[in-house]
């Protein structure tokens, strides 16, 4: 595995692999990986010729108040794992490489970037959307792998995709739990054991949405209630809201229908904690 | 000449030539053609080993109470000076074909976009940054040729490459004028006769300017001043702005120095009218 840190030296690798007639996998990430960044990189070793890790705490994506310099870092580590999965390049790039000192330019996706956490994250998405255009014309991929765990960000990179005419497919990987169901996310880590005892109560009332609808049950406010009920019932965990939503526009489903996604966010502790079902109908 | 509709019927054109080795210079039109884009199709046709030139009156640049609707077409007449200037793809897509129903994402260039014609065009630039980013993603091409003429999109599209590491270059070709010194534009088809007359000034002016510059002025509102008072002494032509300004970051200018654009727009009747110099010290 090369270990790269400019765009012209990756680009130098990637134009090789390509006139050889090689497809490209990109896995954007930001590091402190766990078995759904391995996940994610495992499907792009079984599905193209040379798998791209780029590793990069994107500092456009977080607001001035939240993690960016506390988020958790080991590239050693890091360096390992993406080795043992098979890995072709780890393009680990500096904040100087990736922005320049007057940089201008955004990629705004409207209105699906508003709701969920865009509501209390007004920037975040602006701050994807932006670094994951650089990495798809810095890599120019067949293929780039995304966690649904980040449903909205899933959602929200398609459309960036088809509205710009990348020409490149957007690979989705089921999120990856705990054994105990939580989430896998870099954020655990801020979690005191207490606070991730009760943090179980995310997913657990994501499954309660699950077995609702089983029985029948379609009015998407019954649902929200009863999921608030289990999670208001855990002190150390602060809801900050629950979605029933249309999973391609994101706009608020009163009835259970279609492909309809139900998101969650939470702050616990000092980690803010998201998780989420596709339920098709 | 192959005239193509789809972006997936020119994908797979320019995917054969790629991967035959050839580079693709890509003249990115409203059609309408004049010698300055002609130029531009040369200059291509000189440096690419395959020229697509695409049309496209893009009405997201357009504010609606502009000249969309009644912006000048004459696609045949296109197609024969595009095949005569040795064109190899002519890309004329319908509106539906560029824009999805639920079109979200726009590029945003911020700050160089608000002065110069974006302070009374304030949507303009991000129109012409996404159409350009769609058509980068849609052809890939190695060279991208913009003319001078429009001096402030040159400005903002380079930003936009720089900043959203599309791997490419940026070819700016001199502005063409009309004999009288008049600046090409397929909004001069607007002019009346007197008119055509008067909006020689704005030229006149910008060589009053240079000639100012050359004997030693530096002080950019005397020059500034002059070029005002002999515009104002053609009754219909209607100045808009005058800018002395730095040619990379747009920044207005108190003295003449290094690179610097001067710029100016005016109505003329129903067109508005641009035209700018480069002065480098």
């Amino acid at each position: 595995m090369k270990v790269i840190n400019t765009i012209k030296e990756l680009r130098q690798g990637l134009k090789k692999e390509r006139q050889a007639g090689r497809t490209i996998g990109l896995v954007p990430t930001m590091g402190y990986f766990h078995e759904g960044h391995l996940e994610l990189m495992r499907r792009a070793r079984e599905e193209c010729d040379v798998v791209v890790v780029s590793l990069y705490v994107n500092p456009t994506q977080f607001a001035p108040s939240e993690d960016f310099e506390s988020y958790p870092r080991d590239f050693e580590r890091d360096k390992k794992f993406a080795e043992n999965v098979g890995a072709d390049y780890l393009f680990c790039p500096s904040n100087a490489e990736i922005y320049l000192p007057n940089h201008l330019t955004y990629v705004e996706v409207e209105k699906i970037t508003k709701r969920l956490c865009g509501a209390s994250r007004p920037h975040h998405f602006q701050g994807v959307t932006t670094i994951v255009a650089k990495l798809f014309n810095i890599v120019m991929p067949d293929k780039a792998y995304f966690g649904q765990k980040d449903a909205q960000q899933v959602v929200v990179i398609k459309k960036m995709v088809d509205d710009l005419n990348f020409d490149l497919e957007i690979v989705v990987v089921p999120t990856v739990r705990e054994e105990d169901d939580l989430a896998m996310s870099s954020r655990n880590t801020y979690l005191s054991d207490a606070e991730r005892v009760e943090a179980l109560v995310l997913s657990e009332s994501l499954q309660h949405a699950k077995r609702l609808i089983d029985s029948g049950e379609r009015i998407a406010q019954k649902i929200k209630d009863e999921m608030q009920e289990l999670i208001e019932s855990k002190p150390q965990v602060n809801l900050e809201y629950i979605s029933i939503c249309d999973n391609r526009t994101l706009e608020e489903l009163s009835r259970v229908q279609g492909e309809t996604l139900i998101a969650l966010a939470a702050k616990v502790g000092k980690a803010r904690l998201i998780d989420n079902i596709v339920i098709k109908m």
